[in-house]
């Protein structure tokens, strides 16, 4: 069977923090509509975006936050890890060629049901575009 | 320009609903790790899957979020709303093969900003497998 290489609940400790760098690219948009089955014109229309106040398209808030999801899978705690609860805000928008940083940190540990709170955050160019919290559980060493 | 018929903040009342239905398959979760980078072998490898509580592969919980992000964005309150806050927890797993019925309704209107709360629940075989909240800005008619 494969290996696979994330973190154990063990090993987790408050302040720890992986980072992921995405360029979001009009293909992004649309391979994450045909998932989401989102085609708010918002993000697919550029004659229709121009007439809002973000004055063209921006990328869907989920597809920013899916980045999230990346990083709790692969990387902190990692493989094994389940999603148990997400809490974000949208604050700014996202547009094609931003490059997005994607941030999650350790906030706290719960012994019991081996439970770590993240901190997440998504920037582009310093600003915080996207920012909440995620739960996890985190894998045990068998 | 394309004429786009989505519901005016004018328009939404407290109780109004929609719903939309999903098959699982495992394209989608190809498709979900492609969009967001996440290869946690839960969702993507059965024999990892396997050993775990869930006993196969599970979708990403963020997929199944990405549903809500399609029901804002076309329907409810649809074309031209953006999204500021999503809140859920992730309380059943989702398997390939799963009906997934996505659904928000709105709680909440603040003419303030024109800011709309809607309840979001995704189900499967009539249990509740997402539960949460978003908040959107829904458009003003001209």
């Amino acid at each position: 069977m494969t290996e696979y290489s994330g973190k154990f609940y063990e090993d987790l400790e408050i302040g720890m923090s992986h980072e992921t760098y995405h360029t979001i690219s009009e293909a992004d948009i649309e391979a994450f509509a045909a998932v989401s089955g989102d085609r708010n014109p918002l993000h697919m229309d550029e004659e229709y975006a121009k007439t809002t106040i973000f004055k063209g398209r921006i990328a869907h808030g989920a597809l920013t936050a899916s980045y999230i999801s990346g990083i709790l899978g692969n990387d902190l705690p990692g493989p094994g890890a389940i999603f148990t609860d997400l809490s974000l805000q949208f604050k700014r928008p996202v547009r094609i060629g931003d490059d997005v940083t994607a941030r999650a940190e350790v906030v706290e540990k719960q012994d019991k049901g081996s439970r770590v709170t993240l901190k997440c955050t998504c920037y582009v160019n310093g600003k915080a575009v996207v920012e909440g919290e995620a739960k996890v559980v985190a894998p045990r060493k068998k």
